[in-house]
């Protein structure tokens, strides 16, 4: 392989707070090692399109507090196809860019990979998504941001609980991982947390709702959008028909939890990422998404990486923990 | 009348941000005026069945920053029935309580009226609700809490339909009102705001959305939950219909806009109501609001208060305001 | 007068959160009335160096809920002279440039009272600054933000006094005034507030700060940096003295009172005078600022305005609601 | 040793945001296994007088998300000599107390150390401070608060610097250790980090700052308030005289950096903590600090602990990462 001179970076699926803190340091390590460095919009869409800005130091200043990413983002059915990926690699040839850095999820790097092994193009992914549901790494860029969204929210709510003795049902995201409320939960202090990787039992739920319910009538249970009980309004039905006297309220957090400023953590880990992304391509890493694993660097193959296991704190350990703390 | 020595003091209806500076202000004005103060929980229900507690200063140190009420709130049906404001009146007398000062919102004041009336008792209405919705004070205690949580909340969301261009209708509180839809409206930079007092032609909006959507793809309209066009959900409907090739969004956002730390105006205006209540019973008013107008207080006999009259801001010039600035 | 066909904008003095906002209105305002606007960068200095850009709908898009200025802001020594100003005025003319918006402070407006004087120049102020210290309007764009930097910061302090029984002394800004100490003092249920407009009684701050100290020794004291006790750190010292058991500690809160993210009626203010501004000079207005007195828009002439008198809140009833809640 | 029927728990030292997360994970854990709890006012101060108070899960209810300590701190010379440590002895035995679990710094467990060694009492310590400078655990509690209080402080600073062009210097808590300026200074895009570890070269800081000054004026340098080149104070002076024509500003960020409602990370933390110190008592653990590595919980004995090792961060690869970001 030739020398690296031109390094495309882009971001992709759904957005995550501290992108922007990953891409300043993709183009701060690219001129720090004095290679060139090329946005690309609105994701594999905008790869295959040749929506192509050059980026320098002052692209990317004041970004690194900003939520969202200024790359834009967007889902591309055209990069699924072969024709697709084919035009993309053409317009990367056009553009005399020879290496990317795909900041994203599981599609962004089943994608990516598939690029890789079709075109042999140098491609390392960053991980930047709020579900933290990727293997090779302890934590993704957006989660820290993701679950202190959603404890300040639902501080705010229990504001109302506490005032009003209410039970509240609190949805968050998570379609395929209950790690955002799993953490978020304990964090929040809720009385139950219900998740997809744990079967909901409702009857044990109405007996821990039912304890101490004198002393502390205000409650949360925090619900994982695709927990089996299917959701915060089906487990709000359940509860209001098992207690029909308690004031029960639904509320579905939704896309807030995927904006505002990064937190330190996912400031210092999106920095941290982008700067050892541009390194590991300068010693020819490809096909790899990088990643933190007990805070140290570690590379990890795309096809192992999507293979969702971050399962560390869906663990018989951490349901015992969140029994006990609600007790 | 004889004069006052124990004033009660309860918050009733739904809760709002700055009701804890509210009780603060009055348990230290009594106590500077040499009264005493019992604290009655959970709204008229907690008076009919003489849940009483009595305060002192300790009991309201470190509150003012609170979201809620320590004395917890409710609605309560008894006391919409004259048999429960009689047994009302007897745990007053029976307690040796002089006055009342009522922290709520429209029911609240309402139910207050007909007490007064009945029972020639001393009641002073603290106006605390985060709607904005009564005559005779230009803002009620919680409001601009309540404003600055949903521009908080829209700050987030703009972040990623910045990220992805999308559209996104966010549903806000205001069943009758479109007070916080229209304030939060223009502090968010909303593209189009929705509320019950203005007829939404669907036409017009898809009009203005569409106006420099080339420029700028991502746009946000404020719903208020009460406006005529049904909601953020059936808006989302219509919408999708009109522009089938747009990427739309819905939020609701909920019980957060009630909770959450007051902001610094909530808790001033909270605490300068608290001591004007003592200060007004001490003068012998009874059967009135207080409220600030034009930065001074201002007294308002509950039955006016109550009208809803709180139009200012859904003038024309107003409406006028919100099409300059979304263009 | 000619009719205006393009106006200049520019921000000067210390910056203030909303300013953002207010620029967005001028500009969004320019276009609804199918006007030119030219941004003027750094202020006067920009002014008279010519360092002007021209804006469009999409160079304000996405600005309003940040801090500072996208225009900069400077101070400038040359446009207190003649010379200055009259190379500030060819610079307006050579560019066409009808008419002036300039958002700032009393030093903002003197040089803008001077050279509507010298060559009758259409020029409409807009109060951006957060001292809130210009008699023709209630509040001043930044200093509702302000106020609410300095609460949440004296509530994090409030967490540290009381697990320690501390006495703290926080300086906020404020050198001639002390609007920005009373309300944030009433805001964060300070023990005492020292301000400029009153004279501090040692002996008198002593007593209060003895009261009651057996029952919450945590007090918090703030001081307006232009307090004749000669700020917090002065003060400190004197109550070390004082209270040599107390364990004291003193806080500048220092340049985070100027940023941040503006509140809603920050924004909300700023958007109203902004769009105001260009109605008025279109209206034929000059040499005036525009202002809100119980919530109406009113234009004062720039010589009344600069008088600092917005001494409502420093009044006796004030101090004594102060000293009432402080208990 | 007999079976533990009653734990006693205290705050100690500087307070930390999690204290009260940690002290509702040791009540509910101690509840859940069917013990009693005491809390123990004031630290070690309040252990030798004897101020306890019994707890139970209403204690504990709410507290989760308060800065603080509901149990309050102090420092205690009187623990320093072998007559208090007696005294304290004496109390626990006199009120059936059978171990103690420590929240606090390396202070508390050179404390708790001496008292296991000398009366051979069950004691586990749990690492709160914000200033991360403990061996054997990752991650102290408060520490993540800490850092997001100042880059969120550091957001604000930098509004203001971007809009004057200005260069300030921000000083962060840090006697010992610049782990806090090290992460925070990366989160918050800090130009320079100066730091105890690392000797400050003021030629090399003077290189740094004029380079790119063309492009981007405003800078932020970050300074730990125990780095060799004296302070923020001092390093301003420093930089005055290097750059004459610079606007430099100082600010010390001070003790809003020890409140606030702690981050999810530390809620998290705390909570296990807590739950695991309860059980390491029952397991008949003592002398030890229960810590987190590599996502792990581990013990570590007191004397290890507080050696102040736990400078991964502050490696050449960390400083490098500096180096390339802040370019």
């Amino acid at each position: 392989m030739d020398k690296i001179k031109n390094i495309g970076v882009l971001t992709s699926g759904g957005d995550a707070p501290g992108m922007n803190a990953a891409i300043r340091a993709v183009v701060r390590a690219a001129i720090y090692y004095e290679l060139q460095v090329t946005g690309i919009l609105r994701g594999y869409e905008g790869l295959i399109n040749g929506d192509f800005i050059s980026m320098d130091r002052k692209s990317v200043a004041n970004i690194i507090q900003r939520g969202g990413t200024i790359l834009k983002t967007a889902r591309s059915d055209d990069f699924r196809t072969k024709q697709g990926r084919q035009k993309a690699y053409e317009q990367l040839k056009a553009n005399q860019i020879d290496a990317l850095i795909v900041i994203g999820g599981d599609g962004t790097f089943t994608g990516a990979n598939l690029f890789v092994q079709e075109f042999n193009f140098p491609v390392i992914g960053l991980p930047g998504t709020i579900d933290n549901d990727l293997a090779g790494t302890d934590f993704t860029i957006g989660y820290d941001t993701a679950i202190n969204t959603v404890i300040n929210a639902v501080d705010k709510i229990r504001d109302t609980a506490e005032s009003h003795d209410r039970l509240f049902i609190v949805e968050v995201m998570g379609r395929d991982s209950g790690l955002i409320a799993l953490r978020s939960g304990i964090g929040a202090g809720a009385e139950a947390i219900l998740i997809p990787e744990a079967k909901t039992g409702i009857d044990g739920l109405v007996t821990r709702l039912e304890h101490g319910r004198k002393d502390k009538a205000s409650k949360i249970v925090i619900v994982a959008e695709g927990d089996d009980a299917g959701g915060a309004f089906k487990v709000g039905e359940v509860l209001r028909e098992k207690f029909p006297s308690y004031d029960i309220r639904v509320s579905v957090l939704g896309h807030i939890q995927r904006g505002g400023k990064p937190t330190c953590m996912d400031r210092v880990l999106a920095s941290r990422f982008g700067v050892a992304a541009v390194e590991g391509l300068i010693q020819g890493k490809s096909g790899e998404m990088i990643g933190q694993v007990n805070r140290e660097i570690r590379f990890t193959p795309f096809g192992q990486a999507i293979k969702h296991i971050n399962a560390e704190e869906i663990s018989p350990a951490w349901l015992k923990l969140v029994e006990i703390l609600s007790l």
